[in-house]
């Protein structure tokens, strides 16, 4: 089964300029893409965006709009954030190209959600905490930001790139969703308050931590049920009365 | 020898508009270029053009301006001419990645020039046959026309890739050894064994099912320190006296 452009949708996080959306558009659908949803964008119904967006303009047309990032991601099996390199954060980062090789194979015929943040600032962290995989472009330390649709163009380009050739995915197991991965991290972070583990600690970097690794596994429904049973199993354990223990 | 970005200029053959001088600066100081010749540009010496090039203003303050294609190619060894697929030209046609992979490599340490035509019309009949191997940039067929800026970084991103392979590696996370894992992954045993998981599911699959999620997520180092926090936590927690719980 080949990737399939019409399950990724490209999300832009308050874009600022519409000469960037337009650009972004345009991109889009010079590598295949169509899905653009945008949250609080600039006005974009305007000549300044379809100028540069051509005969991208459909894609405009279409654009999804929405107050905040949760509609917008939808039900994506995985959220893909892009970053520039070298934040405070020293969360694994991978490329695009790594992206299309890699990651995207695993999520055949899934929806997948890749976040762009705005011109000045990027993701806020709230969105970067969202995701289960955060790419960067790799680019000269000289001026390593790229413009906001020159970003969209080369991750784009990266998965058109990689659409044609793929035969991956034939025996694929089941993903577990997006419900049952969220209710595994509130089971967790449940379980790391019983022990006072996130009181010692920096809470929002160990579970933030804990969910990018899990992110970067995509883990299979068989084995979010194994890790709620372990984790279920250590509740027990915890609470079971002294006498019965150490036997 | 590596292929050395101070041998490459990037010409834009009469470009009509300021803002994809600016863009096309841009995205070659992103992907550590530096030389860029104009011949018969637009107007750029103007915030139209310096505004998008953001911190690449060098490059349009340094700028190659000519009246003519041949003094903007120079002694180059190698003329490369960008074009869109399907001219009446039945000379072969290579993708930006064949051109990293398989000529520069023949020029290394020559003069290059890499053409790219106006926005309207791309390279004239004379430019193209000025160019001793024309480079396409594989695109959706629906709307192969790329921006002059978005087709500048698309190359200049092959020849940075192709230049700095190694690029992202030098800022990647240090990866967990493979002993500090067989220990993380020891250690969860032993916790899985004291509360009593294992003795009552198939430990085998279990434990390989953990080993092939860490494994898939390529721990590092720091992540694995993480997990044998938890771990020791839990171990203590378990292990404290009945009176000293549900605090």
């Amino acid at each position: 089964m080949p990737l399939d452009p019409s399950t990724i949708r490209i999300v832009l996080v308050h874009p600022q300029t519409p000469e960037n959306i337009g650009m972004a558009a345009r991109a889009m659908k010079n590598c295949g893409l169509s899905r653009l949803v945008l949250v609080r964008p600039a006005e974009f119904r305007s000549a300044a965006a379809y100028r540069p967006a051509m005969e991208a303009f459909p894609l405009l047309d279409g654009a999804e709009v929405h107050p905040d990032l949760l509609p917008a991601i939808g039900n994506s099996r995985l959220v893909i954030g892009t970053t520039r390199r070298g934040g405070q954060d020293r969360r694994p980062l991978i490329t695009p190209s790594d992206l299309v090789r890699e990651v995207l194979p695993r999520v055949l015929g899934e929806e997948v959600a890749i976040l762009f943040g705005g011109e000045k600032d990027g993701l806020s962290r709230a969105a970067v905490d969202r995701c289960d995989v955060l790419v960067t472009i790799p680019a000269h330390p000289d001026f390593p930001s790229f413009n906001l649709a020159q970003a969209v163009l080369l991750v784009s380009y990266e998965i058109f790139r990689g659409t044609a050739a793929r035969g991956v995915g034939a025996n694929k197991p089941a993903l577990a969703s997006s419900r049952s991965r969220e209710d595994l991290y509130r089971h967790f972070e449940a379980v790391l308050h019983r022990i006072g583990f996130l009181h010692e600690n920096n809470p929002g970097r160990i579970l933030s931590t804990v969910r990018r690794l899990f992110g970067r596994a995509i883990l299979e429904d068989r084995e979010v049920r194994i890790l709620r049973g372990v984790l279920s199993q250590l509740e027990w354990a915890l609470n079971r009365p002294r006498d019965e223990k150490g036997r």
